[in-house]
């Protein structure tokens, strides 16, 4: 059953190719596009285009298609071409040709473009609280361990001493920042498409703003060519805030592989977490971490993939944009397993508390020495011709009581205020807004 | 001249090579490198680190330079290494040994990244204006237009009616989600890194708030470590901003290419923009939309060039993040010139009002004819049915008064919506209190 | 059962996260991993490692398993982590410890490169084949139509007159020169790594010039650590080639779509293989070669994929590598399902043959015409004064029969040169060799 | 002065718009595109359109020209659009109206990709010059320190023993890989796109295999319309081989980045090519492997940066090609760069000559421990379970002598085989064949 199926028969191979992984990927779109029947059948209900018992029979019906899914019991069968056919054979099978009245007013291209605004909105949602929750673990673990130094490298040269409380807490404030692009990406997804029919509009009185506020968009796609110009736009735009977040984790990796290197023996993962060698005791060699870097690297060539497809096409739909799909879909799930797989790991591995002690690291403190001599009141040129006599001649002795007091120092985290930015940042999402429409819809 | 230079002669060719095009790329730096010294020498006072008197003769001799700069009087000298050593070197040359104090509790590298900030937040500002002025223009355009039809395609078929109206307003409602973006990259990156030394802090009791009010940031970049992993994510977030502005106007140029295709014909260029062959009068090659789209294509690169260069390094600045400058820094005037000349050629096309003449475009009403049907009470099957008959037997004659009414159709472009809502974006930007401390800096 | 197992139970989500796509990947490797566990054991044998009874017993076994994967009967069971765990599985179960001896002397990290290189080159010569009937089908596309014109474009304005004949010679020419690339990948996949052990080699006396024979490789990878480093780097490497054929499909689809579209109508698609629309009898939807382009679109971003992943990372082994599996390993098949489309769509698209008929395309004729004046004697300048003024008074009038007959021009399309340019470079991969080594190891 | 000025004044802003760097980028193009005039004129002078004394007029000038570049006197003039303008306005002012005839039977597109051709194939030959001695002097050290042990580690983790033979070997042979991608490159560079005119051949007879052998290219770009969709092709296929040998020099830096840092200690640079801190005695930062690094980064990113621009593009000449010369023609000079500056420093690096003393790298042995015991007749599985209670309870002794003895391992190198390999591959550009024909034209 194809919504566009001509007399011809369709050549199998043909329909393979262009179906290609769409049965697999539109099992993220159902809820999806249920959601957006449910606000649009209303809508046409409210515009005389389908009677009030006409609505109420599609209602109850997609609401309990929409809670089936709960249970996994919903699957694209064999021979349909996707969701919005298989959700229209549902309603057919049960309440005859008032099932296919749900397609009136609108187009197969505003439908899809609905269906990945609201699995996107979704999945920023549950994306951003699994964020949230790690940005508090790490400032926990910022708090704990901000007392112990670490030397803190430039050029990978042994430089200055840092300590796991900067550590930790770079590392959230850098998702921090990372929520603030998601939070651009989900803004500008959170717009309604629906009504833009094949990219054109339609003919038909539709009430845009009825299913814009039904379904709690922030405004519409008001153009309808902008509308469906968003497709492969949207997609890049998000996977640009992911490819943002897998940056951080990226780099989190990355240190962690490098820490936890016998060279450096900074911090140990535990043993459950690692896969050694039965005759290297002291390989521990840390998977999860090379992994997660490996795939959130991979999440970072998302928006190029996304670009190579989308690149100088003219607008109006193509054909092109159905494989953004299966690039674009996987890549939320891709993404939250390495931030709960990461989460879990940070939380038992061990921290060297006694970095310092090893005196290969003495030198680190000589900047201290000298701002030390230059705060007593040594002129800054002879404080730094002392200590540099000191170190030639061998007799430089560190004082590594570390005291640096203003912002954002080892003895000044501010985490407090990264923890504010944080929830400002998460207030400005407006979540609540889009929960409650939802609830409505299904209520 | 270099800040940290040792005895030993350093190699010329080394030399060349590590200096690379910084002489060139500082240049877009020296008026942000003086706006961040004034900002920290003003704060070294308060803390007690510059007496009054260094700090007036300081300030003078700094906003002489600002302004100087003006005049394009300003050069980094043969053997002076990058913007911060020339500043210096300026500084000494007039005040002697007070004008290295400039650079105390401070290092190159929390320098270099408040410079990039201070350069880029401008280079928003600029930017953002261009768009808006463009928006502004599109909006007219499509008011102006709005009446006059051209047919919409799909898969680059021909399918419905569609209209300039709708094509100019697309563009316009794009560039304001584009603005959406940018804004979040401009947020970003205004957050004052300064004070975070070599990325480590220092035992300086700097005032960080301080330099964050005075240079009129949001906030600062708290932690120190974080502060240094901005380094080339700013660049990388700024750049996604700039790709998602360049993906917009690649779009554009691409529209324009085929419509200016004599197969088409749906618009003319002004021949003083084209270029052609004497004897081919019917060629206006649209050069400059060919090369819009192609550094547009380019600029979209921008992210992905930089991701390559810092992806997979562990925390801490490494030399590699110079590199990122010669991609960054210029990808914004290739952008300005971009949207600049595409303005100015839209202005002077000429759009062909008849185009729907031509039966070829017959079919693009079928679809209104049965809707037309339908709202006259025909049920859609029997509407659909008989359209498809009269196609058949070829006596379909479309009806070519279209009459679209929903929001973002032909008959009803919310093109105010569309204005509002890149208002109310432009004023999120706050630009006004960056000018008001910048301003408040020079006086 | 995983090789590294330590006593120490592995946590179920990181088993699930480590283990990714494996079980699914690795059913590309199955034959491949055979095939290298044939000749590593008979080189095992030879030098004293195994006996001529062990591995007789283990002969037999893995070429039964190898011939059981033709009927599908293989599958990687549930907690076997991969592959290589599998076949070892399947061989101490039939044959007790003497199954676990086919893993003396190498790691899973060659095993593992092993299979990449024989699975690749595998892949490879299928790939070849079929574009080189592809070749000889446009070759024979190009002469059947080699007098049918078409107007040529630059700047996709109307320009030159070209052909068929020249439209589908140039493609062929296209992947033959794309094959060129396609050889150099191959040779440097076409090197053996088995013996290189975890990158540093082994104390065991291995005879890697005798596995290299059997194998039919053109050469070892000599060195121990640049074997490890060829993970990732011959699939980034073969990926260019990928996606250097990928390009030249996409460009053909391109202009398929284009050639195909109503302002065109170059060429006409079959209706079996086109999606419409019922009420719009015009519709010609080219899905097929727009879902051709997107997915060659998105193999031109696999060398990327990869990039991202592998680099800036130090030589050794990292796990990472893993991940360039799920990318690299299907690109061949997407790849060869786009050939075969694209070589069954283009068997049946209609041709027009008389494009050249409208007047809108005479002006392509005008440069012949001052060329024909030129080669009559008059000097350039005055051919080109007087056609431009016949043109400029309306009455040129074109000779539409155009006599090119130069190399590579309308009338000398060079097919047989193309074609024997072609031959030369398949014999180049002497694909026979390995076929024959292969053959030899399972006979 | 523009070959195809129209009446109509051009516009200045849109003059430097679309002029771009071209004025810049072209000097990389003048000699290419002098012999390439040299060869055309040659030949319209064997098809009667160009007389044999315009020949030798023309060939004295062409020949004065092509040498005064030697002596940087070339420079495009204020107001003169590309080199091939520059060049024929100096003909005309010599020799008059006979300047122009150089244009007779092409156009600025077969003129371009003949420029672009013949200067890659020389920038390549250099290239391979280069490489070919660096990987001569890695063998040589490669053979140097082929006793020096160190550790090999594989998830960043102490594994195996390695040695600097191994290491420095390793890179020799991936550039040996190398030079096999590049030679594919090269030899699709290496045919003759002259006589294709605007990519659809010309009505003049011209001789297109002369222009072949006379330049020395190993066949025509048969198909005129192939031989324009080599725009952009061949750039993005060197770009490929270009980014294969820089990742090659971008891991070798990486390593270099790690073997430095003294929690490694592997490897000391010079002073001389280092960065430091005059209070940081231990400080010896690699600015020149980092930069080197990070350039080679960027190289990797050129095939995408073009493909951009290039793809969704049809057949035919666009505008938009333009923009890759600027990405492509200097990154010769980039990677040459950073082969020359690593080659110096490489030669200059301080080997630690103790590494393995250190106990911390004890447990690299065990291996060998259990293959030795294998050897000598143990089962595996005793000769294991024996080192693994020696090391549990802490009386494992390692033999720090190291007997590794198969092909590409610590005692066996073969790196007299890569040399080999490196000849042959060498040999295969066949260059001879291509210099003799430049120096025949240029006689």
């Amino acid at each position: 059953m194809k919504l566009w199926q001509k007399n011809i028969e369709i050549n199998k191979e043909v329909e393979k190719f262009t179906i290609d992984k769409d049965r697999e990927m539109d099992l993220y779109l159902v809820r999806s596009d249920i959601l957006g029947s449910i606000a649009h059948i209303t809508m046409l209900n409210s515009i005389g285009l389908l009677t009030s018992s006409e609505l109420s029979q599609l209602l109850i019906e997609l609401k309990s298609i929409y809670k089936s899914i709960d249970y996994k019991q919903f699957s694209i069968e064999e021979g349909v071409e996707d969701v919005h056919s298989q959700v229209e054979l549902m309603l057919t099978r049960k309440l005859g040709d008032i099932g296919k009245k749900i397609h009136s007013g609108r187009s197969r291209n505003d439908q899809v473009l609905l269906d990945l605004k609201l699995f996107t909105r979704d999945a920023i949602q549950t994306l951003t609280k699994e964020i949230s929750e790690f940005i508090n673990f790490l400032i926990i673990q910022s708090d704990k361990y901000k007392n112990i130094l670490l030397p803190g490298y430039t050029h990978l040269q042994i430089a200055m001493p840092s300590s796991f409380g900067l550590w930790f807490g770079a590392y959230a404030e850098s998702l921090v920042d990372d929520l603030l692009l998601l939070q651009a990406a989900y803004k500008i997804c959170n717009r309604n498409p629906l009504g833009s029919a094949a990219g054109y509009g339609s003919s038909f009185p539709l009430n845009r703003q009825l299913t814009t506020d039904l379904l709690g968009f922030d405004s519409m796609n008001y153009n309808a060519v902008y509308a469906q110009m968003g497709r492969g736009k949207m997609e890049r735009t998000v996977g640009f805030a992911l490819a943002g977040i897998a940056a951080t984790f990226s780099k989190l990796a990355s240190d962690v592989c490098l820490y936890s290197n016998q060279n450096f023996e900074f911090i140990k993962l535990p043993n459950e977490f690692t896969t050694g060698s039965s005759i290297m005791p002291h390989k521990k060699n840390p998977d999860v971490f090379e992994l997660a870097r490996a795939k959130c690297n991979w999440i970072q060539s998302v928006p190029q993939q996304i670009t190579l497809i989308i690149n100088n096409l003219t607008s109006g739909y193509f054909r092109d944009l159905q494989i953004t799909k299966k690039i674009f879909l996987p890549s939320f799930e891709e993404l939250s397993e390495c931030i709960r797989m990461v989460f879990r790991m940070i939380q038992k591995i061990d921290i060297n508390t006694h970095i310092l002690d090893n005196d290969k690291y003495s030198f680190i403190f000589s900047v201290e020495k000298v701002n030390e001599l230059v705060l007593q009141g040594l002129p800054f040129r002879d404080a730094y011709k002392q200590v540099g006599l000191e170190i030639e001649n061998g007799n430089f002795t560190p004082n590594k009581k570390v005291n640096h007091t203003h912002e954002g120092s080892i003895g000044n985290l501010c985490n407090d205020k990264i923890t504010a930015m944080k929830e400002l940042i998460i207030d400005g999402f407006n979540f609540e807004k889009v929960n409650k429409a939802v609830q409505n819809l299904l209520k």
